[in-house]
């Protein structure tokens, strides 16, 4: 749009030579993602290994991750081509640690399916796990070798973070009085970083300048604190169709998330003894315990606390959006994309 | 030794340039190892998750692998400086695969201690064993630039058929029947490649020659083929002292090393029966049945079955190393160091 230069006759220079219509939509790279994926080669032996890989790898998901890598390369005027196997890499590594995380949880439930750890069993589960490690470093190493390093670097300080957020995770089980503060570390860790990380792998391959790669990988990691809290609050105000899991499960199992933290931390008297009861044990009446809890957060008004949240921690994300130095043009496709995946219909 | 050059006028050139006497003996680079390894950064958080990968890597071990990579950089005259990033990336990387084999296994004790899985707990176990594998590829990352893209698809490859190897051997517990050449490919996965590989790393950190890169991972998947060999008939014919395992755990546990598998296909009448009956439960006294089931190896002369095949894939071996294209005294530090480990006392 040549025209809008001499409106603005201050806009960033690096609109000149670009403009959004050359750009791919969502859906168009969810299409070269699924795509790339159905050639990862998995044909290898023993069939024992490969198959849970292919069963995980086939149980689909909204492939956040690796869209986010190509669309912040695009953003910055790079070629997705060159992005497509670090984003591959990245949402395998992303599957490896659902299927480990699935394995420390007890879940026999994964996208609706059986987990690779209930289908098979935990040896089965730990060691296709292993192997998908490996085969994202495979594709990972794939990059161009004037950002290897660099690329590198980013995903492997993301994926020890990953860890060390299901380490907080599993320490959370069992301490009573978490604060927000250690409850928003851990899901910073455990969601956000690789979700920044993706971003940044992006804007890396595209080139971008160094202030622009900190500030799309800020930007990322506050989209993931937002993308975090709405699943938590999903889980109790979702819609289950649209939610495609079974609300109040996190209820049931007694994890501490967002809402309960919140509630724990307001509730008195009455509310407080039967919050606590209720998160001691599993040995409860599924749907009165569920009913009972959504009663307590909602005296506690536990869910406009959470919008509250995830508007804040959204805000603030978008002032690291602001600061990028591209064409505003060419941010309306990330941040659309942004904007469904941290206000999803419930 | 300038005055050999008068003797031998054919000599290869590049015995010209080099010497043995600046090269390390293998003592001297497993205390660089032993001094690398000690200030790998472990100070992390959570503790929870740091402690168990400490607690690995102090279990001490004799550091072939490693050892093995600086040997073949500096045979090859390379700087064993610019080595010392990988070689550690290859032991954090095997640490992690013991680490995640003790669960598979159900297996207590590592290295004369506690394994991390029964000190700990399997999620324990699990999760700091994905972030070794991460610290692996942090410290493969620092590799030089031009020899970066080799040296992580070197890694990767192996540590892809190191669990694939891992997998054949889960397989095999429920096989009844399964043959030497089938064994043989299982040990060459699990525990040869990696050898192998950790030579063809240094020999590429070196600049080493396509030719002998490839003969050096040849020789390297021989002699791990004759150490595995040599670990298998040690459980059964080794000095405990100097095994420093309890001989007779894999009788015991029923594992299917090579001496069982010779001896199944060669036992007759009562020796068959017996084999087979024994080797159908755990539920027998120890003693006796270590006892009766070495007289069967005995009668049936396994020992020294496994002894000539030991020494035909060590001789295969050094035909690699004979055609590597280096000066002979060169290759003297690791050819004394692969007699070693393939011929360990017992």
């Amino acid at each position: 749009m040549p025209y809008t230069l001499y409106i603005f006759p201050f806009i960033p220079k690096k609109c000149l030579s670009h403009s959004q219509y050359n750009m791919h939509s969502s859906d168009q790279l969810l299409k070269i993602i699924k795509s790339a994926l159905s050639k990862v080669k998995l044909d290898g032996k023993p069939v024992e290994l490969y198959l849970p890989i292919s069963y995980t790898l086939d149980l689909g998901g909204k492939r956040i991750r690796p869209v986010m890598v190509l669309m912040a390369c695009e953003m910055f005027g790079g070629n997705i081509e060159k992005a497509v196997n670090p984003a591959i890499a990245i949402e395998i590594f992303h599957n490896f640690t659902l299927l480990h995380d699935d394995i420390m949880d007890n879940a026999p439930i994964r996208r609706g399916k059986e987990s690779v750890f209930k289908k098979w069993n935990a040896n089965v589960a730990i060691l296709s796990g292993d192997t998908m490690f490996a085969l994202a470093y495979k594709h990972l190493a794939k990059s161009d070798i004037n950002v290897l390093h660099n690329v590198l670097e980013i995903f492997t300080k993301a994926a020890i973070e990953v860890c060390e957020g299901q380490q907080y995770d599993m320490n959370y089980e069992t301490i009573e009085n978490i604060t927000i503060s250690e409850y928003i570390e851990m899901i910073r860790l455990k969601t956000s970083v690789l979700i920044a990380a993706s971003l940044k792998t992006g804007a890396v391959i595209a080139g971008a300048e160094e202030k622009d790669v900190n500030n799309i990988y800020n930007f990322g990691e506050y989209v993931g604190l937002a993308f975090q809290l709405q699943d938590d609050m999903l889980d109790v105000y979702g819609n289950q169709d649209v939610f495609g899991k079974k609300v109040g499960g996190d209820i049931l199992t007694n994890k501490k998330t967002y809402l309960y933290i919140k509630a724990l931390k307001d509730a008195k008297g009455k509310d407080l003894d039967e919050l606590k009861q209720y998160f001691s044990s599993t040995d409860f009446d599924p749907e009165e315990k569920i009913r009972v809890v959504t009663e307590i957060y909602n005296r506690l008004g536990v869910m406009d606390s959470t919008i509250s949240l995830i508007n804040e921690y959204y805000k603030k994300a978008l002032t690291y959006l602001d600061a990028i130095t591209v064409c505003e043009d060419r941010k309306i496709i990330l941040k659309k994309y942004s904007d469904q995946l941290t206000n999803r219909n419930f």
